[in-house]
């Protein structure tokens, strides 16, 4: 009968059998020690003969419990017996027990099969994990429906650029860039509120730290809104959320990052300015006329949002028409109910009112040029009755990211895509 | 303020506002009434004017509730106040408050953005959203943390036979027919317990009515297993789950399509038989010798199953070496620790333990004339100490398909993709 490292403590004295990878070895004369990990934590093992195996190999262990103020966590584990399950090659590529501050992303991503088994970078994906978790939780309190939308999309949706091709059959297809027409069918088919999560790829030759050529969106679409300051308050109330339920449940994952997620209860105290003020605080901060957000532009708002109202998040509306799709609801002439949401200096959600009438959007195809044939089946969703709607997508890399304070997006990804890299 | 159709049984004799989409319209004299569909149900408002709108216009109406025991659901709504707030067009090209029985499959596909209006249609979709809801839940509840790994894939994993390739920034990857690798990869991480919820591709030509090009897949992968059995009682524990969750929060789902779950009770009732038990009462039963189990005999064994044990589902192992990739764990030289899980006629699950040991994996590698250098990834995994472990995936589409007893697994999803169909 196997018991958890993480239980042992309640069974002091007692015989216990533990499973798991040998995270380290020290030899001291003719006891040894190893540090054994699984999946709930780790414990030291005082064994009176040489392993025989090297680190990452897979043992049970059995032997009794006793306290050990030098061990890590304050327990050991007095070996009476030990298997060797599974045992490892001596020679592995990069090391599991070592700061992966050490390695170089590179190294990490290239062995990302042994960096996976470090325990910092594994705490990435447990919290990523929970994310995900408390993100579906929150929306289905709020009578959200879960959706799953097809990936091969048939026509260049959004106007052809940055879509990967797929040979389908012999004809081309394209890979989504996001459930964005799918979510609104759905908003269409009475569903009202609905949310996917789901890959989504873009062709954009960029190798940044902020980019990803396949990335999993949170996405959200939701019904009878009249404008964006609707969905603002339905992503406060989800980061607030999933910023609650990472405390409960997150918070070893946290400190081994010296990361910290912000007040939930803080989170409606996110500033919402308009793009113009945001240019406006930029220009002031750099001394220089700005006239579009960049990254830079990202980092210095949240500065400024943090001093303002001591969080590190801004919400900033009314972005100019041409810098959005063609299907965002315009409020004049100029400006659209559109938002981002730039959380630590990363833009980590786009989201806005869309087009649902069907005359307004036949003029919105024609002003940006887009050929309506292409786009057939989405313009019968609004022929036939749409409500006013609209919605936003999350990166699930990017808020890991941020939460977590990597310096790196890939860093978030269990097997990121760039454009060198489809492996492992 | 809005109120929902299905809180408006406790507003009688109050003034409510309603939102929704036009059903039905009668016209009786100078009354008309309008049957109302929003996402929470249906309401009769009844009108002393024609209205001038078609169905599945979106309308907003004020008046108050009363009771009439002629109208669906034994309420009215006496509109005082109506307000149109998206026009339909009047050429809808498919009816929606018809039974979809009455429409061909292809014109259901065809014009998808409109059948999923109709409640019956999207009624799938309610109970579909529940199996992600319910599947997930179970898996945390047993401490399985949830992963996302990618689906472009840079080598042709398991043998390269039905695999979609994408132009990837010249480069030809591949769309992955399951997370299988990844999840491998995340036992020997160290997560011991996962699960992922994601799309999987198989360029198969076949059209029939159980296949799908591109599916949702509900995968598991576990640590420390021994045999199958120990995956068989997972499965078990998870549809137990889904069939309570369902009962619970989905009846109205499975009334419209006079569909019931089994006995959540009864699951662990589930028959065992070996693949050779399988091909004798399939052979017994149509009185003539089978050497595999093709989809007449899968209907076969659950019809067994259910005669002797009252449940429609039965599971299979040992299948022969040959049938099962070269992963699947070998129980001698003819049959391997593998399963299928057949439910009312199909099946909806493959799985079963695999080779964790190296040397192994290596043989089997050979056996099945596969080049290990494609594999070069994939083999480290078990060369630096991997537990033994099985999992399996249960098909999303087919499993709602079953349960509702739909006749075509593209019924089950939202926007299917077949050989000739990649849109809407």
């Amino acid at each position: 009968m196997r018991t958890l490292i993480s239980d042992i403590r309640t069974c002091l004295g007692e015989e216990v059998s533990v499973y798991g990878w040998v995270h380290r070895i020290r030899e001291l004369g003719k006891i040894s020690f190893i540090l054994l990990r699984d999946r709930s934590g780790m414990v030291q093992l005082v064994l009176s003969e040489r392993p025989k195996f090297p680190v990452e190999s897979v043992i049970a262990a059995s032997g009794s419990v006793a306290e050990n103020e030098k061990a890590p966590g304050g327990l050991e584990i007095q070996v009476k017996q030990i298997e060797l399950i599974a045992a490892a090659a001596a020679d592995l590529p990069i090391p599991v027990n070592q700061d992966p501050e050490k390695l170089s992303l590179e190294a990490i991503l290239e062995h990302r099969f042994i960096s996976l088994r470090n325990p910092k970078i594994l705490a990435i994906f447990r919290l990523q994990s929970n994310i995900l978790k408390f993100f579906a939780r929150h929306l289905r309190s709020e009578s959200f429906t879960e959706i799953k939308s097809s990936k091969l999309i048939g026509t260049q949706t959004e106007g052809g650029t940055g879509l990967f091709t797929v040979d389908y059959f012999g004809s081309r297809v394209y890979l989504a860039q996001s459930p964005q027409f799918y979510k609104q069918a759905m908003i269409a088919s009475g569903l009202e509120k609905v949310f996917e999560i789901g890959h989504a790829y873009r062709a954009e030759k960029h190798e940044t730290p902020r980019h990803l050529n396949e990335y999993v969106s949170l996405d959200v679409e939701m019904a009878f809104i009249e404008s964006e300051q609707e969905l603002m308050d339905l992503e406060v109330r989800i980061l607030s959320s999933i910023f609650k339920g990472l405390i409960k449940e997150n918070q070893a994952e946290l400190e081994t990052w010296k990361a910290a997620v912000p007040d939930p209860e803080g989170v409606d105290r996110i500033p919402r300015i308009s793009h113009d003020e945001a240019r406006e605080i930029i220009s002031t901060s750099g001394k220089k006329k700005v006239f579009e957000i960049n990254p830079e532009g990202e980092r210095v708002l949240c500065e400024w949002a943090l001093k303002q109202r001591g969080i590190e998040a801004v919400f900033v509306y009314g972005y100019p028409r041409k810098k959005r799709p063609f299907y965002t609801y315009p409020l004049d002439r100029r400006s659209t109910m559109s938002f981002d949401c730039l959380f630590r200096g990363l833009e980590i959600t786009t989201g806005g009112r869309r087009i649902s009438e069907y005359r307004m959007l036949m003029d919105s195809i024609d002003l940006f040029g887009l050929n309506p044939e292409g786009l057939d089946d989405y313009i019968q969703i609004f022929k036939y009755g749409c409500p006013p709607h609209g919605g936003f997508a999350i990166g699930l890399e990017r808020l890991t990211q941020k939460i977590l304070g990597l310096a790196n997006v890939k860093e978030a990804a269990l097997f990121p895509r760039d454009r060198r890299r489809v492996r492992p």
